[in-house]
């Protein structure tokens, strides 16, 4: 969808005349009250559900589609792919219409909250005032937050899965090493790469390899690779300093290769400053209780489900019990799990039975509401 | 002291003849019984303690000197720096005799086991039959358990300090993203950058960087640098993608810079790929226990210091007690402490009353026991 009204934004900054690619599922019924926008993290898109005949299945495909937890017979799903990022909406590679050439790195610096500016004028456009929930999980479960603190009136209910209400130190630190991997890459060109001919796969590579340590837990890589040899366990040691010995360094070198190829760099310096610069709390004295209170979450009526997994390092459960008692302090109504999962970060992508099963209740529930105030 | 023998090494290799740099500390007693080898890990070398000339301290030297808990009043304390590595001993950065440049990425693969070896030869020329110990933290801590198992008759007591019995698969992940860093550097040359005038300092920055969020625990980095941002909290956001906002992007950024001043590349794939290898159990099917079963350690009286601390994710306490657990079950006496510590891995360098109080104590008594052997 073309937007030529441009979108102002945190800093200061507006992102002219863009496009936004949205997916949807399932039918939006009469009183245009069963709308669901789901958010997403990094590496994904508004592929959230389905497969695409070129075999492409959605990112969270086990849990959004017709009798799954987020059920497309009863919901109108929306997935929405972000500004600056490298899967169909306006991103570093487009055009800049003040130069004529890629925006590269001159692209503006969008925030969780300016996504969220977006995401609503697409709900403008497709006629939806109020969505019955946004659910989103890691940076998706950020923006699910932003939109009840930024747009409370225009949203029933907050699903926030593995996420946290801002990043602490570590985590912008493993965000920086990952930056710096890619900037320092000669081929990035200070992020004008397009119009030479490479593409900086080596700061790509690197950075996906450290991502990836950071959305398994400890114990998954360890029960999945541990100190197995790629040659096979009963292999002679090669003893060499460059090449593959270990099958955790095979694997984790796939990952950086595949990403390489796929991602763009400038989208990855974008989504990892967006994840930095979150924190709601901010302009309430670090106060979340505070941003809840500003923005009458209570009083509108707005519900949350909270969900971590306890082997998640990256947004531990700790993190999400901030939320919960920011919540709490406020007297809105809040579901919390904790759900023992051994996946790490990862797990809130993954087919956890209790997990899937919770998430199905809390949509029956919201459905069944949305149906008695039909009769 | 210049070794002319070639060493024979790990992986079938030999290292020909070869220089060790050392630094002693104390006197030697008549009997050569009171010497304590201390073991360095990646990022030290000899000079455990004192200060030099020009200003440089020990890095040990908090825990090393007279009247500290290693004290040099009554130990003959020796540091040595290990081949392979770039602070003085033979290393990539010297001539390999067969071509006449230098080693780069030629020199062979060292193993924790061939640095042992190579430390028992100085001890040769040094005229020292026994130790009275040996103290390592980290990898320094892999040379001391190497030491009990290769050369069990060569030294009383054991000290290994925040280590591990080998590394786990998400331990050599974070090797592997910095070895993949430096060697994906156009300026590494294949490792012979020695010969091009340029060093591979993008690879080490982000090498180092990352190494440091390994080092820290979360809650050290939350208290030290937080969302602090580098303009002050107060300030104005920036929003930008490649310039520093906060705090903590500020100290990784010059932590890389500095260490890619001083440390050689070729040294860092060298000494992560020692603490990869190294697994003293795995030749005996992965059993621990039978390791030092077969070293005999329990018949030769030998005894063991193991500390832990709290925070250190990098090796955590449970990496420690599975080499108490292997020690208990040989009925090897053993004193383990796990020291409440805040400051993650980087504690075992740090000046932790509790944890000087038990290294003193630890030295003490094996103090008084060589007096009493006098008697």
């Amino acid at each position: 969808m073309h937007f030529e009204t441009p979108l102002p934004l945190q800093s200061g900054a507006v992102l002219p005349a863009y496009e936004l690619a949205f997916e949807t599922y399932g039918t939006l019924n009469a009183e245009r009250s069963n709308a669901v926008l789901v958010c997403h993290a990094l590496n994904a898109s508004h592929h959230v559900a389905g497969t695409w005949a070129n075999g492409s299945v959605g990112w969270w495909d086990n849990l959004i589609g017709p009798g799954k937890p987020l059920d497309t017979d009863r919901f109108f799903v929306i997935g929405i792919n972000n500004p600056g990022s490298c899967f169909g909406s306006t991103g570093p590679m487009h055009t800049n219409p003040a130069t004529g050439r890629p925006w590269g790195s001159d692209f503006p610096v969008v925030t969780v909250e300016d996504w969220v500016d977006a995401q609503a004028r697409l709900l403008d456009r497709l006629g939806i005032n109020r969505l019955a929930a946004v659910l989103g999980g890691s940076l998706g479960g950020m923006q699910a937050l932003a939109w009840s603190l930024r747009h409370p009136q225009r949203v029933r209910q907050v699903a926030a899965i593995a996420t946290a209400p801002n990043l602490s130190a570590q985590n912008i630190a493993f965000n920086e090493v990952a930056r710096r991997a890619i900037v320092t890459d000669p081929d990035f060109h200070g992020g004008h790469f397009y119009g030479h001919g490479v593409l900086p796969r080596r700061g790509l590579r690197v950075a996906r390899m450290l991502g990836h340590i950071t959305y398994l837990s400890d114990d998954t890589m360890e029960a999945r690779f541990g100190r197995s040899l790629r040659a096979g366990d009963g292999a002679a040691l090669a003893y060499t300093t460059q090449d593959i010995e270990f099958q955790i360094e095979s694997y984790l070198r796939h990952q950086g290769d595949k990403f390489s190829e796929y991602f763009d760099a400038n989208t990855y310096l974008l989504i990892t400053r967006a994840l930095d610069y979150f924190d709601p709390a901010r302009a309430h004295g670090g106060d979340l209780a505070r941003a809840f209170a500003a923005a009458g979450c209570e009083a509108l009526g707005l519900r949350f489900l909270v969900v971590s997994f306890t082997t998640d390092w990256r947004f531990a459960p700790g993190r999400s019990r901030e939320i919960v008692k920011a919540l709490v302090d406020n007297r809105i109504a809040v579901n919390y799990a904790e759900i023992d999962a051994p996946h790490g970060h990862d797990a809130f992508l993954l087919d956890d039975a209790r997990y899937h099963a919770l998430v199905r209740a809390w949509f029956e529930r919201l459905s069944g509401e949305l149906d008695n105030r039909h009769v």
